[in-house]
């Protein structure tokens, strides 16, 4: 399984980025995944390279253009699921994630400035995703979540680190339960007796219960009414 | 205003990254925030430096060593908020950016593999926080995230590219409206004629109409159930 990205933005330069580092970067350069990036400022137009303009309608900021976004868009071959990142678009979840890292081609627009001029996204089928409810200054960084996620379920890029079955919004739907390691002891605070016990029935029970209670505390939103205690 | 943040990471030369790009970029060279980092490498034990060891209780991954993590913190004058960032944490929203932008210094813990240990997180008064509901393979692009939606909403930064009143999650609490730009037919797709009107009450009445179409079907999770329609 090999996913295969292209990011069209206005700057390519911060891409790889923190996915050229780690256990991505190396998933990248063994060709796990690939990554191609597109200037948009490339489609510009007139001596300026002009990508944008100012809103129709009035309001501060600039649009990017419908006609530079389109001819950046088709000029990718075999682009896959396109997606824009925008805070307007469905919340990126990890089912989302899942079905993302099935795909064998993607590829993402990064906004910036007010954002996109809608009948580019009208007219080329591009989906809006958002990794939050909260706005950035582009979709560069939105970007980047979304390929680390999706890039670190790709088979043989996480080796053993990976556990996905018991990880947040894992099968369950569940926050994770709580990690600790050495010093059993530290500043007087002992690891849970627990799983010192080497009963391993007892571990998985203790930490069911843990992520139960977790999500119950925290994010009683991710359960079914008939679950959140 | 000027925010201070110090980020604890395996990584430090990952930041500012794509901070140090556009206006969050110009921003930090005139001193508008400011960014630290600490390697917790540095802090790690022995002759290689470890942070981390196998989970109590056995699983794949490594946790972050609480002693290593606490001394880390520890070396931040000043250290203001202490944040963690993990898909256990509470959402990150666009109130809570504001409140965080409103803060004079913010550390942010980084974890990577399987976690970081939670006595370390309680004993340290650090609070954790995640930028949307997928697993990431570190800490290091939420904590970008979380920056840059921060720096955005400090004074100065944008100029008259900000506008948050009407922006994504204001004090309404809809999406944004749809944006339109030159040229005003577009593949034989027209913008919205009464942006052309030039009645400003008409095109106001209009977005609002239009942020609270999209918020509906899109995110009616957003809305108090009386607005759902």
């Amino acid at each position: 399984m090999c996913v295969r990205f292209t990011v069209l933005t206005l700057f390519p330069e911060l891409f790889p980025g923190p996915l050229g580092a780690s256990l991505a970067g190396r998933a990248l350069e063994r060709g796990l995944w690939a990554l191609h990036t597109v200037n948009m400022r490339d489609f510009g137009l007139g001596a300026h390279r002009a990508v944008d303009d100012a809103p129709f309608g009035g309001g501060a900021g600039m649009v990017l253009r419908p006609d530079v976004v389109a001819a950046a868009l088709d000029s990718v071959p075999g682009p896959g699921r396109r997606i824009c990142l925008s805070p307007r678009g469905a919340p990126l979840t990890q089912a989302l994630v899942q079905d993302l890292a099935a795909e064998p081609a993607i590829t993402l627009l990064c906004g910036r400035y007010e954002g996109v001029d809608q009948r580019a996204l009208d007219a080329r089928a591009c989906e809006e995703i958002s990794i939050g409810d909260y706005v950035l200054s582009g979709g560069e960084i939105a970007a980047l979540a979304l390929m680390d996620a999706v890039v670190r379920l790709i088979p043989g890029v996480m080796g053993n680190a990976q556990t996905p079955a018991e990880e947040s919004f894992g099968p369950e739907g569940l926050l994770e339960y709580p990690h600790y390691t050495r010093p059993g002891v530290w500043e007087g605070r002992a690891v849970p007796g627990v799983l010192l016990s080497g009963n391993h029935a007892a571990i998985a029970a203790w930490r069911a219960e843990q992520a139960l209670a977790t999500t119950r505390a925290r994010r009683p939103d991710l359960l079914p009414p008939q679950r959140r205690g």
